[in-house]
């Protein structure tokens, strides 16, 4: 039997069918769906699971491709999604299904007992689960295979290249410059923000949010705006893309900045060529549905949440929005004091509530007990302590409780191990690509101010989205800015920043 | 192999899930997918169509069909399922995989073309379409092969048992009775409908409606309403119900009774047994996603919109409920003016938009037309003129063009042709039900009238909902009346409720 490329992509689009499909089962889910479809809804997504697994596991899939790579008709894109497909094709079968199911079924029991011991402030409840998963995780690692740390194997999941080595490297370096730097902060004047938290009616704040989301690049006919418990962003196509967000009525910012944020990963998804679909340079996740370049992904949401979304110039065009919305509440109100409130430091015991430098505080202190975890270094019965000893070494807070301590992340109960860094990774690579961004499009500061946000969203397009998952988070840095991961650009944007808002 | 009834419904549900997956997708396409979301929706719905033909006529279904048959240990509903199963898996198997995917793509063709037609009101332009569809359904009559009339197979796809014999037969009935009761109707005097126009702001005609829901049954933890073009009911589970409606602010009985109609449907869906999940018993569609005993469910539509939802004991609750909400535009309607309103004759060139009388009259106009297209007695070009000729006939008007005349419908430019009968059915089948039901539920009005629904929906359930398609409507009917299909009980219920409202 001899293949084509086109046999290749016709069977990646299949597969992908299958996976959008999902998409629309948990966006629905999380968006609509009545309450009593949780049950067949839940067997209705393993079903396509299932199917898509067997699909992509096929024998014969694995002889395409490794007749393809070695095909000398094939562009050098076409040759590298071949590449990425082996890699994820090898991925997949890894792990023996024997493995894999047991996973399904202590991760349901395990977010079962997250949910109980969380609601609970009962640790204990949670413990067996928990132990559970770490275990399985640490057979992962040998079962998958590691070079210097175990840990490598859960980080590499869902990016690439990414190892111990060198987040240890970029957090030491982050600890040193990030913490004289709150310590000035907390010492220096607090801005405004008392309006913030005013009475913002939700449906004048959706009002605006359905203004905000066509100037990032989400317009009508490709994307909708809805909400859900938790903020997210899905896609059924690169003209079909779905975010959400929260409203509360007493809280601007949650569901403002959600939005912004949610509209960044939109762009990554509306960047992408749909000529692509089901290819590696198509999409963003494995075939098993699992985003990968996690930290890309959360660079360009947070390119437009923070570098962007909340720069100097982009408050000439938010804040007379905002106070167009928000007459009264904004009243008494400067263009300066919004910008600078939006900035301002929000110290306290949640991760997602935390604001742009203390949030890598919180992901370090995940990260490390994670790593320690899968080295066996530490055991889940010592969570508690360790968790609340770093938040007082780090943040100089102690929680009251492990409800708002170490049970209020989902990931660990769903199993997800290896996922926090990248959230940080993204800071971190959103800085970067600013500076590149600003140094590749003219006047960039002006533009935002006037909403011309159409030259940004090409550059980011073109240098970025439309490479899907053909290179690392890190691959596609060097690619695009000319330098390896520089945890500087960040220290310098957010030194820069805070040093103006705090005036010292 | 051996295998069990398990296996078998096992393998039937995870059909089911992948057709539930679609119906999902259709829903979103029609109420929130944005508009460049169509051309991926459409390939992921074909893909998953195609994996759900794939697993249904495997040739070792076909076997363990064939073996649980003669399994003397399964009960007999297990063995009714099993027979059924079997007549779908040979309707499934009896196309050529050719003439399928020929029929799709002469459907999307002609839906095109319908478009266009229907718009510039040119016939000519849907006419090639329009004749490939029907030669290739008369192709269908001889592949699948019939006794008496070649329409026979294409009722018989929608309507397991009807032919053109026993539809004739009603419809000759009808026609003797209904023609004389709409001439004493045209000679009356007409009751005001004037207040059923004026403005009634959409917000809170969607607050009345979603009112009404949880009487006729749709609670908001199993169901809810959505809007769009064109209002329908859809289900993810018996506990996953979706129902549309669209709303026009100057016509309050556009969402009104369409509402209660769909809620006719999604009682019907909420009326399935969720253990029976993907089996027969437990859906109303074939493998394939076709729905069958169309008829029965448009009878529980039509119960509830018609015979329940426009009675008199039903205005006790509705009225208050309508002059609660819209107290201006009520003030100066009384609850006898508004029960004749809501009952009064609409006649008019729009089959959906007919009255419950007249409406009889469309239906019957296209089945003489389809009847006669599939025998060859006429062809493609004649329909306009034997529609308009029609219409004068039996409801003494003529259609300016035939954008309202014969394109008005988007049946035929599907390739749904044997559809329409079961409409008129549905409303024959409910006034026998209608009768059935106040026999067996004590003091159905007095209910009604205080929004007691209880015993009604669970007689419904009981006798008609929980058995999905193990009977074909006709012995259903049977089972349940008693009696076969008696179009006197409709004739009956007909003229004592027009006499009535006016006054002969």
């Amino acid at each position: 039997m001899t293949y084509t490329f086109d046999d290749y992509h016709e069977h990646m689009a299949k597969i992908t069918d299958i996976g959008k499909a999902m998409r629309l089962q948990r966006w629905d889910k999380n968006t609509y769906m009545p309450h009593e479809g949780t049950h067949p809804r839940a067997r209705q997504i393993a079903t396509l699971a299932g199917l898509s697994q067997t699909l992509f596991t096929a024998d014969w899939v694995g002889d395409m491709l490794q007749q393809l790579i070695t095909d000398d008709t094939l562009s050098d894109r076409q040759k590298r999604n071949v590449q990425q497909s082996l890699v994820d094709y090898n991925y997949a079968k890894a792990m023996p299904a024997e493995w894999t199911e047991k996973l399904v079924r202590v991760v349901s029991q395990a977010h079962t007992a997250w949910v109980d011991a969380k609601k609970g402030d009962d640790y204990s409840l949670f413990l067996t689960s928990f132990k559970q998963i770490v275990e399985m995780k640490r057979e992962e690692s040998e079962l998958r295979g590691y070079e210097n740390h175990p840990y490598d194997v859960h980080i590499d999941k869902y990016e690439p290249g990414a190892t111990v080595e060198k987040i240890d490297a970029v957090f030491v370096e982050l600890k040193k410059s990030l913490l004289p730097l709150l310590q000035k902060i907390n010492q220096a004047e607090q801005p405004r923000t008392d309006f913030l938290f005013r009475y913002f009616p939700v449906d004048k704040q959706r009002e605006l949010s359905n203004k905000i989301m066509p100037i990032i690049g989400l317009t009508s006919d490709k994307s909708r705006l809805d909400t859900s418990a938790h903020p997210f962003s899905t896609r059924m196509a690169p003209s079909d893309v779905r975010i959400t967000t929260r409203f509360s009525a007493n809280n601007l910012m949650e569901s403002l900045y959600s939005t912004i944020h949610e509209c960044g990963h939109g762009m990554h998804s509306i960047g992408l060529n749909y000529d692509d679909y089901g290819l590696p340079s198509g999409e963003y996740e494995r075939p098993d549905g699992v985003s990968t370049q996690m930290a890309l992904a959360e660079s360009q949401a947070r390119l437009w949440e923070n570098n962007l979304g909340r720069s100097k110039a982009f408050m000439d065009l938010l804040y007379p929005m905002v106070k167009d919305t928000f007459p009264e509440q904004m009243e008494d109100v400067s263009q300066e004091e919004f910008w600078k409130g939006v900035n301002s430091l929000q110290k306290g015991f949640i991760r997602t509530d935390a604001d742009e430098l203390t949030y890598h505080f919180h992901i370090m202190i995940r990260y490390e007990i994670e790593r320690d975890l899968i080295a066996g270094a530490i055991e889940v019965e010592d969570v508690p302590n360790i968790w609340n000893t770093k938040y007082k070494e780090y943040l100089n807070i102690e929680p009251k409780n492990n409800t708002e301590g170490c049970l209020q992340d989902v990931h660990w109960s769903q199993g997800s191990i290896g996922y926090f860094p990248s959230y940080s990774l993204g800071s971190f690579y959103a800085a970067q690509y600013e500076a590149a961004l600003r140094k590749n499009v003219q006047d960039c500061d002006p533009k935002l101010a006037l909403g011309e946000t159409k030259e940004i969203i090409a550059w980011l397009k073109e240098n970025i989205h439309q490479h899907g998952r053909l290179y690392s988070s890190e691959d596609l840095c060097e690619r695009v800015t000319g330098e390896a991961l520089n945890i500087q650009h960040f220290i310098d944007y957010a030194t820069a920043k805070y040093a103006e808002i705090y005036s010292f």
